[in-house]
């Protein structure tokens, strides 16, 4: 019978959202802002979709918010073959190198799975969040990197004292990302973290 | 000095940002698809808006994928203050009317941490999801409803198991809105899920 529907667009996008389901059990570096645990990349999407709503009148280009959105909700998607690679953790060129080539691969395994019609697509809003060239990417990127300040802050200092991080490490890898999708946002955050950077004597 | 940002704007938007980081801290009813755990609301709300946009082709209207996508980042903040109700735990009409209330208290109090020119807008947003009665709000429902049906069916049977579910209560509390904004959705997962029913005598 024509039951009035194509299954087989259904029958390719059930498994990959299942197979999404996954991103749940990527840890990443930092920890919630209560310290209880460490925050999974699933979740940490979530966090800065709402992050780069609330936050993009600081943004210093026009951005297109909802492009951000679909960036952010698909930017961590290839962590599920690839792993988080923590940002003070992983710095060797060569390592993120080899990291880059598993991500592509990943990328054509899950967006792979989808009809092409809509996985290239997902796919191309992937790699334009990866190149941060864009306006939209730079700023998606800029908010990718600031949240965990804040977890950090909130928490009481989290992957910096596990990965012993200074300020000037900070500003290297964290701040100059920051500081080009949303400015003013870093200078914000930038003067709040400072006193935590003094005392715990890592200026 | 004019640092050349409004202070007072950020000074507002980050408490709720960090606010926001609880929601990750709220447990509901379904497991993860390999059943190791219970999944949060934040992590649901992001796998809900991957499904939103690869399912949108199967709304009967035309939806805006951006405004469901904005719809499903905000749809469980409330849940911060008023905790996650399982949908086979909480059928009790009285419960959910007290319930209701609550969730306007934590709407009051969450948006109200914003600026009002943004707290406003997207408490609006969840009002409209809250109310059903848009397109996108229907649609945005519907896939709410019908991720925990795939994630019981992958971990075999979560929390069907839990509150007892048989066929003729998921149709009732489920299967309804599932249809109502995705029917084409419905009538396939349906036929997926039938033989776990009718193996477990649950028809
Ligand atoms: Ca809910």
């Amino acid at each position: 019978e024509d039951t009035g529907y194509d299954c087989s667009r259904l029958t390719a996008r059930l498994p990959f959202l299942n197979e999404a389901d996954k991103l749940k059990l990527v840890s990443r570096a930092s920890k919630l802002g209560d310290g209880s645990r460490h925050e999974n990349s699933a979740e940490h999407s979530w966090h800065i979709m709402l992050y780069a709503w609330v936050l993009a009148e600081h943004s210093p280009s026009t951005v297109s918010t909802d492009r951000v959105l679909q960036m952010l909700l698909l930017h961590d998607l290839v962590e599920i073959d690839a792993g988080d690679a923590p940002i003070h953790g992983v710095t060797d060129p060569a390592a993120l190198a080899a990291l880059a080539v598993r991500e592509e691969e990943a990328a054509d395994r899950l967006f792979g799975m989808l009809p092409s019609d809509q996985g290239a697509p997902m796919r191309a809003v992937w790699e334009e969040f990866e190149a941060a060239e864009t306006a939209d990417a730079v700023y998606a990127k800029s908010i990718d990197r600031v949240q965990p300040v804040l977890l950090n802050l909130l928490n009481g200092g989290g992957s910096w004292l596990d990965y012993n991080v200074s300020l000037p490490q900070l500003d290297t890898r964290v701040g100059g990302k920051v500081n080009r999708g949303a400015p003013e946002v870093w200078t914000y955050v930038r003067a709040q973290i400072e006193p935590w950077f003094r005392k715990a004597g890592r200026l």
